[in-house]
């Protein structure tokens, strides 16, 4: 018997709310609600973090002539990377790969600077700091899909030139623009495993035991 | 009206989830379920993706061999660690790093190989694979939470050597060892905090409004 253990209902939430949660590109006019979007900020600052060190920081977007800014540096690395993506270039422009300009609150998030002075965890693994990060927005995308507002993480920009556009300084580093809002619907699946772009990998193909899965060997898929 | 919203007590399942996980270092022995083990991976395996390229790989540790082999790898990067602290060198080898020896399952989550085939949002933001990895990992750690069960990550290794330990090859990455199991009690705070290693930061502090904050000059905390 473990105590521990949460209700049956609470538990069904929880994973309703992992397999509902979308990376959204589509969304819905009209501001988010200041108090819900402070409860998504408290759920992302709730995230754990290597060595306690909280290197989330948040930068809330609401100028619009910034907004367009934004919108323009993504459209510049979405060409670039069309180009850069050779023969799936023209699959990858027919994609819609952001809702900068119709959500209704954008975000940028960003790695604090003085980093370096954070040692514990991070000696052979310094992208612990990002990895933490990761989880606060994962933490507030989760929240968000039970507020019932969409969440996109665009990360088709350069990194150095949203930092000079929002005077983020030397060591500190932009990772995510996020658009947060309301949307009409929530994907039934991944928007770019319905377009074809990727296949969903089977799950025991993505587990093995006490080694690297060789293939055949037997090691793989040994929960399945 | 929001038709998306999720009742108000699935809602408050999920921010109690998300306020109640933690990063565990003392286990109870006895081993994980293993239909409970495969909802968490499930979990993991419904994080979002830079490209849909889910680049995470799990890898069970089920011999005691092996185990102890990373336990040993951890205990020198604790000692490396505290030595690379310098003034908070005691403070550190106070500190319940990890519970490898105690915890009932044992994973380590590696990033795959081949993920320069990759460009999709990663073009200028390369670690989006490791945040991808991340998402995976707090979402394991939310159900894992749900289930009653603690989970702690360690990343005190050097990834080369864990990486010829368990055949990893060039080009994958371990990011994570992760002691899954039971527990006695879940920390009330992070440990870290409660045990003075770093301080909870006020979120008023960690948000700023168009631009990166200047001291003082009211552009923080724009929601509080």
């Amino acid at each position: 018997m473990n105590t521990h253990r949460y209700s049956d209902a609470e538990r069904d939430a929880i994973y309703r709310v992992i397999a509902e949660r979308r990376d959204m590109r589509h969304f819905l006019p009209g501001p988010v609600d200041a108090e819900v979007l402070r409860r998504l900020l408290g759920a992302a600052h709730a995230a754990p973090s290597v060595g306690f060190m909280q290197p989330w920081r948040f930068i809330r977007v609401t100028d619009p002539g910034l907004r367009e800014a934004m919108h323009a540096l993504v459209e510049e690395e979405r060409l670039r990377t069309a180009e850069a993506l050779g023969d799936r270039r023209d699959e990858f422009l027919r994609l819609k790969v952001e809702g900068i300009r119709e959500c209704g609150e954008l975000m940028v998030v960003a790695l604090m600077d003085g980093r370096d002075g954070h040692v514990f965890g991070r000696r052979t693994l310094p992208e612990m700091d990002i990895a933490s990060a990761a989880c606060a927005i994962e933490n507030l995308w989760l929240a968000a899909r039970a507020e019932g507002l969409g969440v996109g993480w665009v990360s088709l920009f350069d990194p150095a030139a949203l930092a000079q556009l929002l005077h983020i300084p030397p060591g500190a580093h932009p990772i995510a623009i996020l658009c947060i809002g309301r949307v009409k619907n929530f994907y039934k699946r991944p928007m770019l495993e319905a377009a074809g772009w990727e296949d969903r990998r089977l799950l025991s193909d993505l587990i093995s035991e006490n080694c690297w899965p060789v293939p055949d060997s037997g090691t793989g898929g040994s929960l399945e």
